[in-house]
């Protein structure tokens, strides 16, 4: 069986965060699949055709674009950041898994991008400078339970957390009992980073401490990194502070 | 004060994963400061001062570079990988701290790229499609009890693992004990991926389970991901398998 299945990344942001490998695939595909808004930023070329999907049937996209490669096409499906990250690669394995037997005879690659929490990190400093973890707080794939557990022990055992899918129209409590719990573990004036939206031209960035942290200056665009004991703030006269988690556990750099 | 230090991630390996973003900021700079290996990847440009340091020299290279640019320059500084995670950012941000008063009056920028762990898993599937977590194990930056501690909270809550600075001449036994250590949490089955040097044309990617798995296999450049108890290994007939952890904690997708 000849056909292909490759899942890109686009980045999180504008064209200046595609890679080059991502561009190459997405030209030469015959065929695109993907949530609107991601295919929105693939530029048009003819002969190739377009499947647009709405953002909640991620598995339904991820079969339809394998059964089309199955045709023997070469299949790309987009997906916005890192499609090995709370997105798109994880769906197309679960159909490979489980869906029709010829997929797992299809060609199949996964093309990295930059995941949002880079991205974000990156705005600020160095926030992410040491040991840290990534949670999705979208919990229609596992209990709220093990969301607490999970920041339990993170922020008990001194983990930055980036947190992916803060919030929703189906999702309006999460990030604030998120918030909640973590103020357990954390010191009152732990740097909280809500980044909206980076890399496009509506971004937004902003620093506050976790006792202030406020959900609802949060929205679906947004992924917020939470510091661990160690993080710090540097003021600049004139410039915005940055953040940063020293390399060394005790500060101390080397 | 005129000058500016930018930070700036190469991506894990060869052109085709620098962003146009990163191109267009290295050649811009009047002076690159970096690692020897990473500078070696950057074109030359004519009229462009290269300043090419150790190692292990982050500090005096991140200050060196931030000098530099305090005499006006446009100074990019270059970082494997993502800047932000085990790398030039947080150096950079230790010497904007506690170096040189001038140095807070500098522009200062990120420019993130794709950080090994994803492109390691791009090459499998998708071992970090659920909650994740990142781990050095270099110990001269914090007490090996720490690093026992974090594997044991991470496999404990079900976090799939990265570990970064998996081994060196200076670090023979880390990763041998961190196996042990995770096997007291983890199924013997549970899939660890050994990626060496991706996105190069020596690269080497591995699958071993953790029972089986031997610290021997790693090397410097190499990037490890320990899968959480709900990471899954698909056999394809006359295709290397896939690893992927499922979006649904309990496996059922969505």
């Amino acid at each position: 069986m000849n056909g292909a299945l490759t899942v890109v990344g686009l980045g999180p942001g504008g064209p200046h965060w595609l890679t080059p490998e991502a561009a190459t695939i997405l030209h030469g595909a015959d065929a695109l699949y993907g949530y609107g808004p991601y295919l929105d930023r693939v530029p048009v070329r003819a002969g190739q055709s377009r499947h647009v999907s709405d953002n909640r049937e991620e598995g339904a996209r991820a079969a339809a674009a394998l059964r089309h490669a199955a045709t023997g096409a070469n299949v790309a499906l987009v997906s916005g950041g890192d499609p090995g990250v709370f997105a798109m690669a994880a769906a197309a394995c679960e159909q490979i898994e489980r869906g029709e037997a010829q997929f797992k005879q299809l060609e199949f690659a996964v093309v990295p991008g930059i995941t949002a929490m880079l991205a974000v990190a990156a705005r600020v400093g160095a926030p992410l400078g040491h040991d840290f973890c990534a949670i999705s707080l979208s919990d229609n794939l596992k209990p709220w339970e093990l969301v607490e557990r999970r920041l339990d022990a993170a922020a008990g055992a001194g983990f930055v957390i980036a947190l992916y899918n803060p919030i929703s129209r189906a999702r309006p409590w999460q990030l604030g009992k998120a918030f909640e719990r973590l103020r357990r573990h954390l010191p009152a004036a732990t740097p909280v980073v809500f980044g909206r939206a980076v890399g496009r031209a509506d971004e937004t960035v902003a620093v506050a401490a976790l006792e202030r942290a406020d959900p609802s200056q949060a929205d679906m665009a947004t992924l917020i990194i939470v510091g661990s004991p160690a993080t710090r703030v540097i003021e600049r006269p004139g410039r915005a502070p940055l953040v940063y988690t020293p390399r060394s556990a005790d500060g101390a750099g080397a």
